[in-house]
């Protein structure tokens, strides 16, 4: 039977420091964070295009864990290689096999600190609800979005996504350095009771559901011809309702919100999401019961090795 | 005798994106901005960095107005080629003879509105002076500083750059869209009334006169080894005294102001200045007696045409 093994990534998109910055400190101070003897495997995802100061060099890694394109490798793409790379590392059937993968990105929309799972995966769902019960973050549940697949999460057995923000691209700073710091000791911490099982699961939890996102106003010719309306920018997780404020266009005009329903807007702003052709998410909130499937889900994984 | 002319420059750096939509927004309705019938020409400083999300393709665009570097173009480097280029077309011998040139920027560190004029010439002090007396801006002064040189601005016989923060690259917001217009009609309506000589200068003037930068720790191999404190973060233009936190090392340590002098820094924590080794600028504030040669200086270039 072998060791329970957590990835941690940082950098996947390799104009988001903070968590490279942190595991660079790491590295040097063997002690700062506490694994709680787990044995960890640190990495940097885009290493080349955080010397490049940019996202990607190619495309989106954290897009690129699809299994067909990972079957036909193509080798002039540097982060289809880098996936397959990854997960020839330390994937589930790898060299160092991982049974959690923790992935810390950072976002120019004001979200705060937030977890982000991807579809309804047991084990993602214990491990984000022992998450959202200590420090209170809340989820964003990322589903029904055929145009957004591939995640780096998704190719492990769990996987987490942490988002911190608001921080400009390519920035260090120190607030989202220790919030960084404070949520990947609070995986471990958890992480580690689930091992002891000295287990207590919360009996619910709040997932902002993701619904769908909408684009930027584009003139004809498809330029974006608008901004995000002041009462929306820096206000994620806030409730958006009909006639609401969405965007100014670049001729005055105010774009609205026309729906009947209520929703709870999230990555408003990303500067990233603008190629997307995102402007926004919008999400339903939810209030959950915990259920005891997930908890053994999480609990197996765990103790399997 | 020919007609007063002024340049318009919006991202002059690729990634700084609310000037260049300004722009846009302007293009289509012609009477968004009131220039009080004083001919303009706006240009995109560096389209080729824009379209690809980038500050700049080969150098930074802002220190490539160097008269030898002029004089030599190296047709492989898209900067060089761009200056001399713009220079052609808007330059004071250009086809379209500009007098005066203002070049919008945004920065990633907290420093508001304010103005930025190179060296002590008599006609961008008078420009400065006005604009403070109507907004209030700070101004930053920057000289001795032999390793940036090559301002656009400096290539024009008037020029100021306007900066607005905090804004993260590549980043559309409304706060700083509003900024920008309001600090660009606030200059038309000032360059206006000198050509009417409806003069009112201010007696005095509040200059941040550049000191020097320091860059961030590094450690043996040269690679930043900290981050700055969250005491200094976003307070530009605050005092910084003796003793008083500068950054954070990664191991722990923090490194602190150890001189007498109290400083005033700006540009704390610029995403694009870590390449340039600065991680904040010093300057020292000052009370300046408004001069009467400026005011000479700035009129006589606005009625030499």
């Amino acid at each position: 039977m072998g060791q329970l093994q957590v990835l941690l990534v940082a950098g996947t998109h390799g104009n988001e420091l903070n968590g490279i910055w942190l595991f660079e400190q790491w590295n040097k101070s063997p002690f700062l964070i506490n694994t709680y003897g787990i044995q960890t495997y640190k990495v940097i995802g885009n290493p080349k295009a955080k010397n490049a100061g940019k996202r990607y060099i190619h495309q989106d890694l954290n897009r690129s864990f699809q299994k067909e394109a990972l079957l036909s490798v193509n080798s002039s793409n540097f982060e289809l290689n880098r996936a397959n790379e990854l997960l020839n590392l330390y994937g589930e059937e790898g060299e160092n096999s991982c049974q959690i993968a923790l992935d810390f990105h950072t976002t120019t929309a004001s979200m705060g600190s937030c977890l982000v799972v991807y579809g309804r995966r047991p084990a993602d769902l214990a491990l984000a609800s022992l998450i959202q019960n200590h420090l209170g973050l809340p989820i964003y549940l990322h589903e029904s979005d055929n145009k957004q697949t591939g995640f780096l999460v998704e190719s492990w057995p769990c996987g987490i996504v942490v988002e911190i923000g608001p921080i400009g691209q390519g920035l260090l700073n120190s607030r989202i350095i220790s919030q960084t710091r404070l949520i990947l000791e609070t995986l471990m911490e958890q992480i580690h009771k689930v091992k002891k099982l000295n287990l207590f699961f919360p009996e619910k939890l709040i997932v902002h559901r993701h619904i769908k996102s909408i684009d930027f106003p584009r003139d004809e010719e498809g330029k974006i011809d608008g901004y995000v309306h002041p009462r929306r920018q820096s206000n994620d997780w806030q409730p958006l309702k009909r006639n609401d404020e969405l965007f100014c266009k670049f001729n005055g005009e105010i774009v609205r919100f026309h729906e009947e329903e209520q929703y709870f807007p999230v990555f408003i702003n990303e500067a990233a999401y603008a190629e997307k052709n995102i402007a926004m998410s919008f999400t339903k909130r939810e209030l959950w019961n915990f259920e005891k499937e997930w908890q053994q889900s999480l609990v197996h994984l765990v103790h399997q090795k």
